[in-house]
């Protein structure tokens, strides 16, 4: 059988060790009797994997105990409702950088609940961009910044994030745990988990106390970060094996050694593909070169129906999930920390004899 | 090693069947060399999933075109914030049911977003139970009215609903497909999947098309159920493995015969149950005959110090998880759809000895 190479932008790659190790243990866990699918969000069983699963992420993002991690439910979608009903208080602005389609979607949501400053767009620049961190004019007093760390669907991603006196909020979605960041800057990050850090179901929240301690009281107490900080994320029922998933996946990265080591092997393997498509006039980077996303290699052929026929003829060897994005077209190869070197070296060698016979 | 049974109330025991089904195909789905823990939720196999979940459903429930089937995420406790910001406008109220715990919690929830008459209250009742459905003075005009159609934790269950001229809307998720009901008075009707449908992180919504159409305008769209309608349940990325194991179990209920067959195997088991409860003094049932739960059967020993010793000798013999809920203290037994009915004569058998060791 030909092997299978998952570009998938997200629900995405999984390291095989981690679904290996679930699947062994799906129907008895840690001989309990019980799948973890079917156990008590109270058992001593998933307070341990709960508990190591918030000391990993803190261990691997330097993550201080002014900051609390919450697993939570709706993913990023939820969260740019939630980041303005917690954070912007009525008579008070927020900023937003709008760098591309998810970035558009979080301003969209943040309008309907208070007042929003787009404060730089690049959503329509070409090559895809992300505003640049130096040249922002940031309001004053305004309650945060919010950036789009990756945007999965163009392939820009920030390298530096703005410095300002107000807290940055991101969507770290599609790079999480990908490369070292400071987090002190941040007032709150947030993550769907089905990029970098485990399946769809699971959003991961790192929010700093004082922030969530002063949202207003009246919003839903399902909404409020406050309600789930008291709750250790058990307000209500959590997306249990969905955590079981990050804690192996955060076991995993820490094994490999951790952010930097991986950080390293992301560049190494983004560099190859990068290197592919500059090395010929036949293919295009989509985004600006200094703002390649090491996540999600977006890259264009001459025409549309190369491009057709490109993702066909790769999926049928086994390269699956290289369309585009519907809203943009062209190709996208995401290659998140499960991806593997030796996938984009078969898809650089695909590239090369595609050339070959349609260049 | 002993055989376990787990009647933990949720997340809670899973068909068999199911569970060695999703182990077998956790690394390779239906061929494809990609787990379904990460395939995109655009692929045909995870559409074809999808489509086959909402058809069960449909069916099992006699669903009609004039509703929507939607997964989305956040449990019960997100519904109870949904459904007043959809379908309770401001100059119109809601009625609702004050029955137990988690109608009290829903209650909370609503208060806080708008105007709200708890039209019964049996939340301090002892034995417990659920209001009377023949006596409520359902307030003209009410936008809709609520009712938790079986309580987890006091282990009490509307056997009839009330009948009116508002839509009923349902926190079904303690007795979802446990037994036949009539769709038709209600208006939405929610459930988290982790008792009787699947793991946690997925919840059911089955919603009136044209209320949902109905919903403000103003609120976040994440929150809007027509929002989701308009999606397909993919405006933002579904649990998709949740909605897979939802398929299997459905897809297994089917097979059992659909809802009334299983309805006969719960009050069968359910009977029994009831019946060594009721065949000694030395144990006596929570709720009030009439309204004794088919799902989670809770009961009481002559003092506490019995009742906790019973937890811990029955969790030594493999019967797991029957302490009750810590709000409410004393035994309860889970009995979802999943549980076989040799773990509640398991369960009988242990009740005999410890009386005859205690009693």
């Amino acid at each position: 059988m030909t092997k299978v190479y998952n570009f998938s932008a997200g629900p995405a790659i999984l390291p095989h060790d981690v679904l290996v190790e679930a699947q062994a243990e799906l129907l008895d866990y840690a001989g309990t009797g019980i799948s973890i699918l079917e156990s008590s969000h109270r058992s001593p069983e998933y307070i341990a994997i709960h508990d190591e699963a918030v000391a990993n992420l803190s261990e691997l993002m330097g993550i201080t105990d002014d900051y609390a991690v919450l697993f939570v439910q709706g993913g990023a979608s939820q969260q740019f409702a939630q980041v303005p009903m917690n954070l912007l208080p009525s008579g008070q602005s927020a900023d937003y950088t709008n760098s591309g389609s998810w970035a558009k979607k979080a301003i969209a949501e943040a309008k309907r609940l208070g007042s929003v400053n787009v404060i730089a767009d690049t959503n329509d620049t070409r090559p895809t961009c992300v505003p640049d961190p130096d040249s922002l004019e940031i309001t004053p007093d305004a309650a945060y910044v919010h950036v789009t760390s990756n945007e999965t669907i163009s392939g820009a991603q920030w390298k530096r994030f703005p410095e300002c006196d107000a807290p940055l909020v991101a969507d770290m979605s599609s790079d999480i745990l990908s490369r070292a960041i400071d987090v002190t800057p941040f007032g709150l990050i947030f993550a769907g988990a089905q990029k970098n850090l485990g399946p769809s179901g699971l959003t991961v929240v790192v929010v700093r106390k004082d922030l969530a301690e002063a949202a207003p009281e009246n919003i839903p107490a399902i909404f409020r970060y406050q309600t789930q900080i008291d709750a250790g994320s058990m307000y209500n029922t959590p997306p249990c094996f969905g955590v079981y998933l990050f804690m192996l996946v955060t076991r995993w990265l820490k094994g490999l050694g951790g952010v930097a080591a991986v950080e390293n092997m992301n560049d190494e393997k983004a560099g190859r593909l990068y290197a592919a498509i500059d090395g010929t006039d036949f293919y295009r980077g989509a985004a600006a070169v200094e703002h390649r996303s090491a996540m999600n290699v977006t890259f264009n052929l001459p025409d549309e129906a190369l491009e057709k026929r490109f993702a066909a003829e790769s999926a049928d060897v086994g390269l699956k999930g290289l369309k585009g994005h519907r809203s943009v077209g062209g190709l996208r190869a995401s290659i998140y920390n499960a991806f593997p070197a030796e996938g984009v070296d078969a898809l650089v060698a695909f590239m090369a004899d595609f050339e070959k016979q349609n260049g």
